[in-house]
Parts: C-alpha cells; sequence; structure tokens
C-alpha cells in the first residue's frame, strides 16, 4: 500500500476549502515505474472518512485501527477518484518527533573516502522543518558553497520502541521512503564538528514521493538507490551494503531514546557523493536532482537561487 | 506575564474533559518568591476564550493578535480562577520545531574545563519528545551511568527569524524559560563524538516552570541561575558570562536555517557540572534536582530507577 499526504490545489479538483488530505494510491508498487505515473488515480478519502486525520504522524498513532477502514474507503469503486498528476505532491510525513540520520553507514562510502568503519552507528539529526516535498524546489542556502546530494532509504517507525530488540525490530516499523540527506560540506569541519548546522539548512530534507508500507520491500536489505544530477548517474548503491542494518539500528536507537510512531531514520548514503570527486562537485543553482529508491520511487527537485 | 500550559486533573479541578489549556497566571512575576507560590491563582483561558489554541507553538504563530485579548480574559475579575497549587504544571511548550543547544557557552564553564573560548557558537539539538514538567521525576536512562546537570537560559523565539542581525534580534524573542540540559557524560565522546545521543535521553529536558515573556527579564544578560542536588548548591552562575549573548546567537543561527514561532535556544551551563568535580558526581535515583533562572522560577525534578 502507498500512503501519501497529497496537496489539493484550492478550488482546482475540490469543492471545499481542504488542503491537507491523507490519499490513498490505489495501484500497487509494482506497477510504479521510477516516476509518477500519469493517469495513477488518487482518492480524497477526508471526503469519504472525515475520521481519518490529516496528518500523517497522528494517523501512525492510531493506524492499527484505522488502516483496513482506510483501505477499505480507497477500494470501494463508488468513491471518486483523481488523477496523481493534478495534484502537487507534498511530502509524505510532515511533523515527526525526529529525523534520525546515520553517517558512514555504507561500506562503499567508507571506502571511497578511506574512512574505516564505524564500530557503532553515528546518529545526527534533522528538524522536521527541512523536509520539503518530492518535487518542491531547493532553495540553496545563502551561507554554503558546498550542498553535496546523500540519496538514503528511509525508515518510518509505526510503533513506540523502547530497547527493541534486533529480532522484533521490523514489528515497529511502518514503512520507507526516500530522501536526499543534503549536506553542507564545508560546514561538517566548522561547529566544533557537531554536524547539526550542516545537515539542517532549510529545504535540507526531500522526502517521499510516498511512504510504502513495509510489505511493499520484500528485503530492504536489497533495494537499489540512486542519485542522478542533470541526468548524470552520480550514486549507483545498494543497501546490502549498509553496515549497521536496519534492525541493528532501530536496537541501537530505542536503546538510548524511545522511538515514537512517525520518528524517520534516514539509514546513510553510499559512494559516489559530490565531495568525494576529483575535482570535487557540489550542487548549483538549476541543477537538477534526482532521487531514486527501487520499490519507493523517484524525487525530482530543482535547485534555484539563495535567498 | 508569565504563561504556561497547566494540566487540568481530569474532573478535579474541571467538570468538562478538557486536559489541556493555556492558562494565565495573574500575579507578577516580580511577586515570584523562587517556588511555585501556594494560592497564586490561574485562569482557564479555554472557558472563556475557546479560539486559544491548547499548544503554545500554535499559540505563538499567532500571538500578536491573541495576546491582548488573552491578557483581557486573564484579567477579568469576573472570570473564575484556581488556585496554582491544584494543578500539575506541564512543560509550558511541548511540540517546537526546534531545540537547539550551545555547547561551552560560559567564560567560567570553559575556564574550569581548561578549555579555550569557541570561536563560533557550538550547536547541537534534543529532541521536543526529551521535555518533561517542572516538576516531572526523571526516570535514569538504563543506558547511562554518568548523567550530569546543566542549567541554562532558555529562548523562546517568537516570530520567523531568517538572516536576522544581532541589533534587531530581541524583537524576534517571545520570552524565556528555564532548563536542565541533562546529559550523560559517558556518551559524549561515543556517536563518533556527535552530541546527539548524550543529549537525548528520554525526559533529558525539564522545562519551566513558566514562559515569562521577554518584558520580564530587563537584563537577560544579567540574571543569575543556579543547580541544586538535595539540597546543595552545586551550579551558581550568571548569563553575565555568556560567550555569544542572545543576539549574536539569533544572528547566527537564522544565518543557518529558519527559526520559527516556539522554537527554543538553550544557551548554555555555567561552571559547576559534575563531570568536573574531583570525584566527578553525577545524579542517581533518588536525588532531588532543583534549577532556577532568576525572574522565572525554580523547577524542581526527582530522579528515579531506570525503567
Amino acid at each position: 500500500m502507498i500512503l501519501s499526504l497529497v496537496f489539493n490545489q484550492k478550488g482546482r479538483l475540490f469543492p471545499y476549502n481542504i488542503w491537507f488530505n491523507v490519499v490513498f494510491v490505489s495501484e500497487s508498487i509494482t506497477k510504479y515505474k521510477n516516476e509518477v505515473v500519469n493517469g495513477e488515480k488518487i482518492i480524497d478519502l477526508n471526503s469519504y472518512a472525515h475520521w481519518v486525520p490529516n496528518d500523517l504522524v497522528k494517523f501512525l498513532h492510531e493506524h492499527e485501527k484505522a488502516f483496513d477502514k482506510l483501505k477499505e474507503v480507497a477500494e470501494d469503486p463508488r468513491n471518486e477518484s483523481y488523477p496523481l498528476n493534478k495534484v502537487h505532491l507534498l511530502p509524505p510525513i510532515k511533523r515527526p518527533d525526529k529525523i534520525l540520520g546515520i553517517g558512514l553507514n555504507y561500506v562503499d562510502y567508507c571506502d571511497e573516502n578511506k574512512l574505516s568503519y564505524p564500530k557503532e552507528p553515528i546518529v545526527f539529526s534533522k528538524f522536521a522543518s527541512t523536509i520539503i516535498g518530492p518535487y518542491d524546489k531547493i532553495k540553496y542556502p545563502t551561507c554554503s558553497k558546498a550542498v553535496d546530494w546523500e540519496v538514503e532509504l528511509v525508515v518510518i517507525m509505526g510503533k513506540v520502541a523502547r530497547n527493541v530488540k534486533a529480532e522484533e525490530a521490523f514489528n515497529y516499523v511502518f514503512g520507507y521512503t526516500a530522501t536526499q540527506d543534503l549536506t553542507a560540506k564545508d560546514w561538517m569541519t566548522r561547529n566544533g564538528g557537531q554536524f547539526l548546522l550542516c545537515k539542517n539548512m532549510d529545504h535540507f530534507c526531500p522526502l517521499g514521493p510516498y511512504i510504502v508500507t513495509k510489505d511493499e520491500l520484500s528485503d530492504p536489505h536489497n533495494v537499489n538507490i540512486r542519485t542522478w544530477v542533470n541526468g548524470d548517474l552520480k550514486q549507483n548503491g545498494n543497501t546490502r551494503n549498509l553496515i549497521f542494518k536496519i534492525d541493528k539500528l532501530i536496537e541501537h536507537l530505542s536503546s538510548v531514546m524511545t522511538l515514537l510512531p512517525g520518528d524517520i531514520i534516514c539509514t546513510g548514503t553510499p559512494a559516489g557523493v559530490g565531495s568525494t570527486r576529483n575535482p570535487p562537485e557540489f550542487l548549483k543553482p538549476g541543477d537538477v536532482l534526482e532521487t531514486e529508491v527501487e520499490g519507493v520511487g523517484r524525487l525530482k527537485n530543482v535547485v534555484i537561487d539563495s535567498y
């Protein structure tokens, strides 16, 4: 099942003034062809189920009860559907409590950077306000000249998780999505070596295009993830090269803090980032950044001038 | 003006089922005697102004319009008030987008730790879910044996701030509160040197007891801040020793990211933390931790066993 929050362009598709809705994309992800398929249908769930919260974090707090009902509404052929290409996709989740990022978590990334593999996960964070939608523009920050791409598979937590063992970890996962963990490499060694600022400039977390439920990825540890800049393939990795796998990450994180429904874990990026190229390459205004996680979909974000 | 969110103990003070309210404490902070004064009155604003959002972040997004009305309601003698000591004070703010912490930001802290003064602010973050109320219990984390105290003056942002100059910075401040920026010192050198985990165990951000509006602190750079453990004075600092003052912090932070209404800046801690004592001292279950920021009030949090 594919879930997303869709922005109803006011007055265009819907006669009433609801701007945010949880929608259900009725076709299976298996038909998803690496871009938003024109003609794919969406259903405005709020028209048929007013109880559906218009916030995915709230929805996840109660999804176990709500999910089947939601599916029924979405699959009822009497309910009116709209073409997906007529709506502007919002980020599929907007105000999680946590966005957790994992540094140096791919074998090929560490090898390329000549770094030894970390002995335990290196965890940093992003603020929810850095999230933008899968086709939104990235405004280049005024304070950096070295914004780099980092494609990542993203885990969305579905349940409260505290001291969860690796063997049980996937029971706490709701689904997956994709991100670019954008990073200002010229700030990476500033701020006393703390990653916070280099990871948290505005627009630094494009997310989407959907959240797929966990059943859609039969093996999340064998998924191709890729970045293109202006059509050139820059990163071409696979989650099999993760150093700390998803279950181990959840065990580690939940031993330190309670994970909440809607919390996001960005699992790390493979080789091919701009800063390790010779000469180094960074994003610039005008660039078209495309991001793909196999089984989830593709984001397309255009970089525009700073403000 | 003193603002807080008060938890109405269900069925005890109010006949209806509202659990969270914005309340107005009608007495001036100048009468505040370093503890919650028995007999201090609170007014349940939602009874008289249903439009008041029960979330301070939402309130701040519209407070410029709402604030005067709110004051009128609170000061109307016809409106019923309740004794403050009959309610359980929640944290005054619960879901900010950002909790920004500043490391090594006191002259006396750096001197005591034999560290040179940083050349620019060192910024880390805490998750909103670490916030607990001013009299809530702190559950000792299972994963640490070295939880340390760090009293701090906290700034609450009132307006969207982007590229704000220091001279204009206080126009963007809503008010102040107090915190203990609790830190697991045994995790400070783990996690690849990133502070995230050592700062983000559950319950690591006691906050309150109130937010005072900025007019209540005539000079936020001359405020005594103190920590007691089991009645022993451990930290006794003054914000005049801040290395980066509030206006400079806002300039720096807003040059990197957009600050939002409700965002929290924990400005740093003075000398006297447990880890620099000889021998080092840390919190343990049973300890009573008291935290005071002059002009804001005093928190009292009891440490209890891990779970």
